[in-house]
């Protein structure tokens, strides 16, 4: 019996030639990711009164993107705080701004396959997508990384997601994902690893892959892993990235579960509220309630990518009156890459307002956030009860969707626009 | 003897031949402007109670630039009740983040010479660079002028403030100001009508002229006027509208005081903290202490102009290491311009940050509050203890000198770089 993608790259990790699933095994960490709100503000004096310093300044990126740009005075003191201990203990890969924790260390090249990677935020999975072992660890496990560079892992079993088919225009990796949280539930996955393979996930490009791994956690996975593949290899590459080794699954690996769909047919997919398995094809909502908002933001829905396909809907059309569109990148380098390529000149022209990269209304902070009784639809990833404002309504939706859904004011199909 | 620009605009709101200094009048309201601040959450229920309406909806304009984009669910339920009072008491010029109140109106064309003009907001005196009569009230005395039309002035005492010769590349209206400011003193100029004239001012570019009508209430003033040159009619022309006219002040007219500057030997100026008139020129600064923030923004400073000469001081070059630029663009137009220029693209590629269109962290709200320690550098018109975050330090100059200081990390004189 062979071994799963999680299995080899644990084992790599914790120097066995091979580990079983629910062993326990300590392993070393190839990289981890804290930020503003899970890192030095919660465990920095901690850290201190042990004794201890950071295991390996290099191994780990420190990302201020939940209380950037501050919006008051305490919000400014957490970014201080965290610049300060970013400068106290030599952290090369600090970025504040720069962009959201799960997307900047994979845009700077931080990431490679078969890494054991940790997360300070639940997110982590994300990384995923680089075909390495992502996981989210609270503050407190991250405390124990920080000093030592090791964690203890429970091996999980493995559960295969395969996307057979060819997604079509206008459906995209969020309406793959509410699919399958439509089908697993938000629990149908707890404490595995999910396995995306097939034709319609191999020929995802980077941002789609992206968010696959992330929305792994919306079904309670550990991980949320893709074997890395040529598009993963060149994108490293264009990085100059070449010292890694990707890590294949067995073919005769045990898998708990297997999951299958057909991308051909899938269409453009919504979450209502207030859960992201409470999913509906948007051809069969039908209620079409005025949207108050449409958010095209956080790590899940803002990549260059996305503002591509945004744009695309949105160019030569007008945002409803009754509906503001609000957009905040996945990193200043997708603004930057955007403003040269015209995307957010047609975005403005279209009527949509940029807000800052970060984590934002996603997290509840920052530009966007709702008021009581507010319809929002949205490209992020979880709408469970006042996460983007207390009393407020959230639709998941991918970014075509949200896009041709701020051009009518209400839910509507992306394709009709494409 | 002759009449102000003041005296002739007051007696033609007042239905009078002539009004003298000191008199107190009844004058109809020809503009009026309110904020999501200042606006219905302040008075919108007691105008209910009232029984009263608004005497002329077309003639309000309603401007949300407060609590945009809000981050938290009161400041968007504020915004939520600014929009449903826009409806019911149908205001067609109700802006939602498209700029700030002193810069939206003047933008569309709202604002005519000879006006009486109204604003909910202590800068309204901005529209008096549209050679208007342009003050700031009470959310109660809006209140009044909301249900009636009308409002009462004490005629005030003008005076003179003469700008000969013409500024130096790299040297702005903001530095006048400052310039000034340094002269009077805040309270110098209480209650008198400013006059500005002189080569120097006739010369300004329209963004320029709104810097110094702007900040005359940095000096107590309670009006700043300049004269309507070609420079306003072209702008108004270029906006369709040419339904006005042009009042001039009296050959012999009597001012109170008359205070007179040469452009020629200006140069940049900086106000330290904690005070505008705490002035300074940049070359007298001796203690160079490093600035952890540059910002361009407010009504005073993030105008197409000033982002203009923003970039030219940024062109090719990175802002420091230990400093965050942030850029809030006037308003949305100013940004979608500047997008379509290349100048968005400029400032971005040197590092800077867009922030949304809004008052933001002038008003202590929204991005780039300020940490308790932290020192600024900003384009704004304040820098009084706490406004822009509690215990920090605020230092105001022109987009030039903010820009150029970006680079080094400390207060620079930005014909270094021009």
């Amino acid at each position: 019996m062979g071994y799963t993608l999680a299995q080899k790259i644990i084992a790599r990790a914790s120097k066995k030639s091979q580990v079983q699933v629910n062993e326990i095994v300590e392993v070393d960490i190839d990289f981890a990711m804290i930020h503003d709100s899970s890192g030095p503000r919660r465990f920095g004096s901690t850290l201190e009164k042990l004794g201890a310093t950071v295991w390996n300044p290099d191994k780990v990126a420190l990302i201020s993107d939940h209380f950037v740009s501050s919006s008051d005075s305490t919000e400014a003191s957490i970014l201080k705080l965290t610049r300060e201990w970013a400068k106290k203990y030599r952290i090369s890969k600090f970025h504040e701004r720069e962009g959201i924790g799960h997307i900047v260390p994979v845009e700077r090249g931080y990431i490679t396959p078969g890494m054991m990677y940790v997360g300070a935020d639940s997110h982590s999975t994300t990384a995923g997508a680089m075909g390495c072992f992502a996981i989210a660890l609270g503050s407190t496990d991250m405390l124990g990384v920080m000093a030592t560079g090791k964690t203890w892992v429970k091996v999980p079993e493995s559960i295969k997601i395969i996307w057979k088919g060819k997604l079509s225009k206008g459906v995209m990796a969020k309406d793959m994902m509410l699919k399958s949280i439509q089908r697993t539930g938000i629990d149908g996955a707890t404490y595995k690893s999910v396995e995306f393979s097939g034709s319609a996930v191999d020929t995802l490009p980077m941002d789609e892959r992206l968010v696959l791994s992330n929305m792994a956690i919306e079904m309670g996975a550990k991980a949320g892993i893709i074997e890395a593949n040529d598009i993963v290899i060149d994108y490293l590459n264009e990085r100059n990235v070449s010292n890694f080794e990707v890590v294949t699954a067995d073919k005769d690996a045990f898998y708990f579960e297997t999951l299958e769909f057909n991308a051909n047919q899938l269409e453009p997919m919504v979450a209502l509220p207030h859960s992201p398995d409470n999913v509906k094809p948007v051809s069969a909502i039908d209620h079409f309630e005025p949207l108050d908002q449409a958010y095209i933001g956080a790590c899940t829905g803002a990549k260059y990518y996305d503002l591509e396909i945004a744009a695309q809907v949105l160019k030569g059309r007008r945002v409803s009156k009754n509906t503001r569109l609000l957009i905040a990148p996945a990193s200043s380098e997708v603004m930057r890459r955007a403003t040269k390529s015209g995307i957010v000149e047609t975005l403005l022209d279209a009527g949509a307002t940029f807000l800052p990269t970060g984590c934002g209304a996603c997290a509840g902070l920052g530009n966007g956030v709702l008021a009581p009784g507010e319809r929002c639809i949205s490209s992020t990833n979880r709408n469970f009860p006042g996460r983007m404002g207390s009393g407020s309504e959230v639709y998941l939706a991918s970014p075509a969707t949200v896009a041709a859904s701020a051009i009518t004011g209400r839910i509507t199909d992306p394709r009709e626009f494409l």
